[in-house]
């Protein structure tokens, strides 16, 4: 199985001293198993849902054949809802299109999951992420793409606001990230993806 | 710092069960002196320099944007010289094409390191590896771009040749792909860009 992850610097693993973000953690915990599991990290620092939606299909088929057992997982929103210049850098319509017009497309060729963004420091930028986040779930919902909620639950964890306090504002360290990977780990969604064994060639 | 890591399925750690491969394992120990290295795997499984030179500029242009300090490192070699229906996947004469085409346009944009493919299990197509790789260090002296030479080290190595033996032939573990990544720490054109300490914003 080979795993696309496509984001913004979360995905990345921003800040994370180890390298490995949550994407990392998520697959050596998947790995148990899933030995088989190929993770490509397609993550962009800055990224909003208007540019992922312009590169993402052409970064899926480069990695993704028709030969091999390809799944996608998007997550993104923090880029989108920044304030710049006193207005933020998509209006939530526009996201929601974004979204909208990328799960359709890849559903029809891959398995997909979208996990939505996590907190910041700044309690202003997080309302906006979590305002944002309802709205995602409901075109999820809508398109039976399976959605996770991360912010309303990262807001309250200790280790996760802590690190992102002592970070940039905006990436938590090591411990954070893992708190991030343990949300996608006990994710329904995610263990129907990794819980049953490889098939066997 | 940004980093691009552009190559085949040793950049991307195939095989490592802790998903760092040589690349995580550098930068996590690169950080001690560059603590803002971002590091963007563009590794992919199966990849000629031919797939390599039609996809590098695009992708390094969406990470590294003008305003960030950006870096490229190349590897490849193991799938240009892969033996499939009786002949080379590439001829030598064009591996060496593409490696000249890549490097003499991604060095007018960017500082650049290029890094040999390692040995596999195959003592064949190693020895294949190795001639590929004398070549391609003519060609970096050519152009004045740093290289390093793995094979010869690697297949020389007890833990890389055991793991990848002991693997599907041509990946090895988290011991193999910390050796790699020893190789790499060690190399004085690696540390010249990371022994610096980064300048304060």
């Amino acid at each position: 199985m080979r795993v696309c992850f496509l984001g913004d610097s979360f995905v990345n693993g921003t800040g994370d001293p180890e390298y490995l973000g949550w994407v990392g953690r998520l697959c050596g915990s998947a790995r148990q198993t899933r030995p088989d599991l190929t993770s490509y990290n397609l993550g962009i620092r800055r990224e909003t849902s208007r540019q992922l939606r312009q590169r993402w299909r052409q970064e899926v088929a480069l990695r993704l054949p028709a030969e091999v057992e390809g799944r996608l997982v998007f997550s993104f929103g923090a880029n989108d809802t920044t304030v710049e210049n006193g207005r933020q850098r998509l209006a939530t319509v526009d996201s929601l299109d974004h979204l909208r017009a990328i799960l359709t497309e890849a559903k029809a060729g891959f398995p997909v999951l979208m996990i939505g963004a996590p907190a910041i420091a700044d309690p202003e930028h997080t309302a906006r992420i979590e305002t944002l986040s309802h709205k995602m779930a409901i075109v999820c919902h809508s398109l039976s793409v399976p959605y996770l909620d991360t912010v309303s639950t990262l807001k309250r964890s200790e280790v996760w606001m802590q690190e992102v306090a002592a970070g940039d504002g905006a990436h938590p360290g090591a411990a954070g990230y893992a708190a991030f990977a343990e949300l996608v780990e006990n994710w329904a969604a995610w263990q129907a993806w990794v819980c049953q064994k490889a098939p066997t060639d």
